[in-house]
C-alpha cells in the first residue's frame, strides 16, 4: 500500500476516553474510530491484522475438521424462549421490536441459534460429530462500554459450537478445539496462559480461558512458578504453602464470653487493639441467595460466609457452593442489621438463625474472635459446634501469590502461585446436554433410542485479540507488532521522496518485497524523515527500510527490526534477501 | 471436502414459502435456512460462494485504489438526525432504545456513518480523492420479506464512497466504480445488464444499475435491440417508432359537448361503446402531492395526469416531474369524488382547480373523449388551451417493448425496446454533497476556501448476488453454477465407496485436483450411485467426476459437465489434465 494514495492518518495525541496503552495506540495510528459509545469504525490497518487472525483461525479449525457457517445477528425472541435465557440474559442482551411487534434480539452468542440449525439435519448417530463455527459480528449491551475494543458493544468473534453422541465424544471435541487455540495463539507470537475458569451461566461444567498476558487485563490469574497449572483467580484453589494459620493441634476449649469493642469495626482495628494478628482473626460477611428467578420476590435470604480476617471472598467460589448461576449479591448494611440485630463490624456467626458457611482455611480455629451480633461488642473463645454450626466448610477465599500450586501439591513438589493480569481472548466449554434438551435436540442412537446431543461451545474474540496483542507488546513510542497480525510486514520509509533516484529504488524494493509475499506499506508521502521515522515506530511494523540519497550513494539501505531496534545497514539490492532471513528468524522466535 | 465429514444436508422438498426456484433450490441444496422472516443462516456451501465473490469484489476494489474499512452495525441516531434522515427513512430503518435510554438504528446504509469517519480526516485538497468500502451485514426491516436472500431483513452487502474535491473528480471515481463493477460481474460469468435508473431518495443525481437478467426479476427493463442502451422502466423513454397515436395535422376543433356514459366506466367499456380505439382515448389520474413532510398535514393536494387510455402512468417519471422525494400516491375513490365531483370513471382535466399534467403522448390530440366530472357524463371534442389548460407536458407514461430506442432515434437508427426483467445487484450513485453539506465535510481547496465534499456510493448486493446467480442459471434437475461463484470447482461422485480401489482412486484424484488449485466436494457417502447423481445435479458444481468399479477396470472415470451434461470418459490417470482443460474452456467461455 503506497501511503500517498491511502486513507491513513495518525494522531498525535489519543482521545480522551482512551485510558489504557493499546486503545490510545490503536486510535492514534488510525485502526479505530469511535462511532458512539462501544461503537468503532476499524480503519484499514485494524482490517488487515483482523483478517490475519481469521485466516489463522480458519486454517486451524478447518485442518480439525470444524465447518464454517454464518448466522444472522438479529433473532427471533421464540428461539430464546425455549431456553428461557430470553428473560435469563438479563439487559446485555439487546431486546427490540420490530415494525412488526415481532421481538428480536441482537445476537450476543448463538447456542439457540444453531442449536436450531442442526436439529432438523442431525437424525441419527451416523450424522454425529458435528464442529460448526462462524465469524460474525457481535454486540452486548455493556452498560459502560470502555478500553476501546477491549470491553465494546460491538465486536468480531469466533463462534464455533460441537455436537456429539456422548460425553466422550463431546471432550474428543473440546481437547481438539483446545489444541485448535493453542496452535493460533502461538501463532500469532502472543505470550498466553491456558486457565482453568468458572463456567458461569453459559451451562458448562468444564472450560478453559485462553489469556493474553498484560497488566491493563481485566482477569486476575494465579500461574505456578514451578509447572504449568494456570488458573483464573475465580477458580484458583486457595492453599498455603507454609504453616496453617494457626496450630492443628487443638488447644483446650475456653468459655466464650462478650466483650466491648466500641469503636472497633474494622478487622485492622480489631487486630490492633487485641494484639492478635488479622490472619488469626474471623470476619463474616453476609450475602443473599436470593437468585432473582422470580422478579416478584425481591427478598433477602442471607447466608454468613466466615473466614480469617486477612483472606477475600471469592464470589465465584461462594456461587458455586451455594449452587447458584451467578455470584451472590452482598447485603446492604441495613439488610445485615436486619439479619443478625448489629451493624456491619459487629456481626459474627453465633445465635444466627440462617446457613452460615466457613471458610477452610479457618476450620481449625479455636478460641476465636467474632462479632456477637450487638452493636460495639465480640464474643472471644468462640468455637465450632460448641457455639455455632458451620453449615458447610470449603474453599472460598481468593488465592494470592505464594499459595501452593494444587498440582504441585500432589506429587509432593513446592511450586507457588505467581500473579498475573490476563486479557481473556478465548474459551472453550464443554456445554453438555443443556440446550439440546431445552431445546428437543436429539439424534437415535445405534438402537433407536432418541437422545439429548452432547454439545460444546468455543469462543475467540477477534477484535479483542487484536487489541490484546497490542496492549501485551508496545514501547514508548507506538505499537511492536507481534509478526502473526502485523497489518505490515514491512516498512518502507522513503526518505527523499523529492529525489527520483530514491523514489525509484524504493519502488522496485516495494514491488520486488510484494512478489516475495511480504505485505509491504510504502510510505512515499512528502514528508521529513523526522515524521515518517515517528510514524513508523507508532504504527509498529516488524521491520523498517530506510531508503534515502545518502544511504543510496553507497548502494546501502537501513534495515530496523521495531522490536529490538537494531538497525542493519545492508546493499540496497540484497535487502528483499536480508529481510526475508529477518523474518525466519522473527517467525521462529529467535528475534520476535 | 469429504462429504463424510460435513455438515451438509439435502432436501427433497423445498419449504412451502419457496417461491421461485432460486429459493427452493438454495433451501434445497442446504445452502440457506431460514431462521426468522427474512433471516437465514448460510450453511457452509453458500458461504464458499459469498467467499468467492467477496474476494473478486475486494480485488476489482483494490486494484482501483479503494481502501477497505469495517463500520459498525449499531450507528447512533445523532449521525441519522444530522442529515434528516432519521426522520425521512421511514419504518425501514429499524431503531431501537438501549439499555441506557439512548436511540440507536440498525445500519440499512453507511453515508452518515462514512461522512463523519472521513470528516475529520480530510482537511485539505491534498488529502483526496479517497475511496472506501466495506463488505459488512445490514439490516433493513421489510414488511414482507420474500423469495429468500433476493429480499431478506439482513444480507450482506458492500458499500463504498468516494470522496472529492469537485463534480469532475467524482465523476472520475464514478466510472472507476462502474468499471470495476463491470469488471466484477463478468468474472463471475453473469449475463447482467447495466441501466440507467432513478436515483430514488439517496440523494444521487447520476447513477446506474447493474441487473442479472432473470424472469423472476422484480425490476422490469427496457434494452434496445440494436444498440447498447438499457434503462430501467422507471426511467426509460416511452417513444413509439411508429406514427404518432393521431395525426398531426389538426384538424378543426368541434364544438365541446357532454353526453351519457351510463356503465361506460373503463377505458375498455368507453371505447366499444364509443368505436374510439383505447389508444386514441384519454384516461385521467389523480395524485397528492402531499409529500407527508409534516405528518400533522394529512391534506390532499391534488394533481390530474392526463395520458392516453393504453398507457400506464410510470410513478418515478411523475415523482421527478413533480420535484418529489417519493412517487406521489394515488387517491382514493372517495379522495377523487371530493376533489372532482365525480366518482373515478367519469373524471376528466375540464374545470379542475389544481394542476394537471398530460403525457407527450396526447398532446397532438384533438376533439377527444374525457370524463365530465359528473357522474355517467363524459364530454366529447375537447381540445387543449380552450377546454382546459395543461399545466405542463412531459413523458409520464411506462415504456412498452417496440417503442423506439432513444440513442438509436438520435443517429437515425431504428432500435427498439426489448423487455426483461433483472435482479438489481449492484448501483453506483454520484451523490454531490447532499451528505457533506447537512454533516459539514469540508476540505479547503489551494486557495482555502472551504468546500463541501463532492461524494458518491456504490453498492453491490453480495448475498443477493449469490442467489440471482441462480436465478438466472439452473435447470429442472438443480443449480448450474456460475464458475465464478461455484461453491467448489469439482464434485467427485464415488460409485461404490465399499470397494477399496474406488475409494483409493477418488481420494488420489481429490488430493492431486486440490493441489492444482481446484475446490473440491468428495461424496464418499455410503449412498447409491442414483442418490449421488441426483444430489450432484442438485448441487450444480461446474463439473462433476463419476468413480466406480466398472470403469475402473478399463481405467476410466466420466466427467460430467453440468451444464451441458457432456459426458467424457477419460483415463483416471489423464483427469486432472482434462478437468483443467475443461475449466479453461469453461473460464473462456466457450463451454460456460
Amino acid at each position: 500500500m503506497r501511503w500517498s494514495k491511502a486513507h491513513l492518518f495518525t494522531l498525535k495525541d489519543a482521545p480522551n476516553d482512551a485510558e489504557i496503552p493499546s486503545h490510545k495506540l490503536m486510535s492514534r495510528a488510525g485502526m479505530i474510530k469511535k462511532v458512539g459509545p462501544g461503537l468503532y469504525t476499524y480503519g484499514n490497518l485494524a482490517l488487515r491484522s483482523i483478517r490475519k487472525l481469521e485466516r489463522i483461525i480458519r486454517e486451524e479449525l478447518n485442518k480439525r475438521g470444524a465447518q464454517e457457517v454464518l448466522m444472522p445477528m438479529v433473532q427471533p425472541a421464540e428461539l430464546w424462549q425455549e431456553t428461557n435465557r430470553w428473560k435469563e440474559m438479563g439487559d446485555g442482551l439487546l431486546k427490540f421490536k420490530n415494525r412488526n411487534g415481532h421481538d428480536f434480539c441482537l445476537g450476543a452468542t448463538h447456542e439457540e441459534v444453531i442449536t436450531d440449525y442442526v436439529r432438523n439435519d442431525i437424525k441419527s448417530y451416523r450424522d454425529l460429530p458435528a464442529n460448526l463455527y462462524q465469524i460474525q459480528t457481535k454486540y452486548r449491551d455493556e452498560i459502560r462500554p470502555r478500553f476501546g475494543l477491549m470491553r465494546g458493544r460491538e465486536f468480531i468473534m469466533k463462534d464455533a459450537y460441537s455436537f456429539d453422541a456422548d460425553e466422550k465424544g463431546a471432550l474428543i471435541n473440546y481437547d481438539l478445539m483446545y489444541d485448535a487455540y493453542k496452535a493460533i495463539f502461538t501463532r500469532l507470537g502472543l505470550d498466553f496462559r491456558i486457565v482453568e475458569a468458572d463456567a458461569g451461566n453459559i451451562g458448562g461444567s468444564k472450560t478453559h480461558e485462553f489469556q493474553v498476558l498484560a497488566e491493563a487485563g481485566e482477569d486476575h490469574l494465579m500461574v505456578c512458578d514451578t509447572c504449568d497449572f494456570a488458573a483464573n483467580v475465580e477458580v484458583a484453589p486457595a492453599k498455603s504453602v507454609s504453616s496453617p494459620k494457626m496450630a492443628t493441634t487443638k488447644p483446650p476449649l475456653l468459655p466464650m464470653e462478650a466483650f466491648e469493642t466500641k469503636g472497633l469495626k474494622s478487622i485492622g482495628t480489631l487486630s490492633k487493639s487485641l494484639g492478635i494478628p488479622e490472619n488469626q482473626l474471623v470476619k463474616t460477611m453476609f450475602f443473599s441467595m436470593n437468585e432473582g428467578a422470580d422478579p416478584a420476590d425481591k427478598s433477602v435470604k442471607p447466608v454468613a460466609v466466615c473466614l480469617a480476617g486477612d483472606d477475600e471472598v471469592n464470589p465465584v467460589k461462594l456461587k458455586n457452593a451455594l449452587g447458584m448461576s451467578n455470584p451472590p449479591l452482598m447485603l446492604t448494611d441495613q439488610e445485615v442489621k436486619d439479619a443478625t440485630g448489629a451493624w456491619p463490624g459487629s456481626c459474627g456467626p453465633v445465635g444466627l438463625k440462617f446457613p452460615v458457611y466457613i471458610d477452610t482455611a479457618i476450620q481449625h480455629f479455636s478460641n476465636f474472635v467474632v462479632g456477637a451480633n450487638k452493636d460495639a461488642e465480640h464474643f472471644r473463645n468462640v468455637n465450632f459446634d460448641r457455639d455455632f454450626k458451620a453449615t458447610k466448610s470449603a474453599d472460598l477465599r481468593l488465592a494470592k501469590t505464594g499459595m501452593a500450586c494444587p498440582t504441585c501439591a500432589k506429587v509432593g513438589r513446592t511450586g507457588a502461585y505467581k500473579s498475573f493480569r490476563g486479557i481473556e481472548v478465548g474459551h472453550v466449554f464443554y456445554l453438555g446436554t443443556k440446550y439440546s434438551k431445552a431445546m428437543h435436540a436429539t439424534y437415535l442412537t445405534a438402537e433407536g433410542t432418541p437422545t439429548p446431543i452432547e454439545m460444546g461451545c468455543y469462543g475467540i474474540g477477534v477484535s479483542r485479540t487484536v487489541q490484546a496483542a497490542i496492549e501485551q507488546s508496545h514501547d514508548a513510542d507506538g505499537i511492536v507488532w507481534p509478526h502473526g497480525i502485523a497489518p505490515f510486514d514491512v516498512h518502507i520509509a522513503v526518505l527523499d521522496p523529492d529525489q527520483e533516484e530514491v523514489r525509484q529504488s524504493a519502488e522496485v524494493l516495494y514491488r520486488d518485497l510484494e512478489s516475495h509475499g511480504f505485505d509491504v506499506l510504502l510510505d512515499d508521502r512528502s514528508e521529513r524523515a523526522g515524521v515518517k521515522f515517528k510514524d513508523a515506530d507508532l504504527l509498529g511494523m516488524p521491520v523498517r527500510v530506510n531508503i534515502g540519497a545518502r544511504g543510496l550513494k553507497e548502494g546501502i539501505v537501513e534495515l530496523v527490526t521495531r522490536k529490538t531496534k537494531t538497525v542493519d545497514k545492508v546493499k540496497a539490492e540484497e535487502a528483499t534477501e536480508k529481510i526475508a532471513a529477518l523474518f525466519k528468524a522473527i517467525r521462529s522466535g529467535k528475534n520476535a
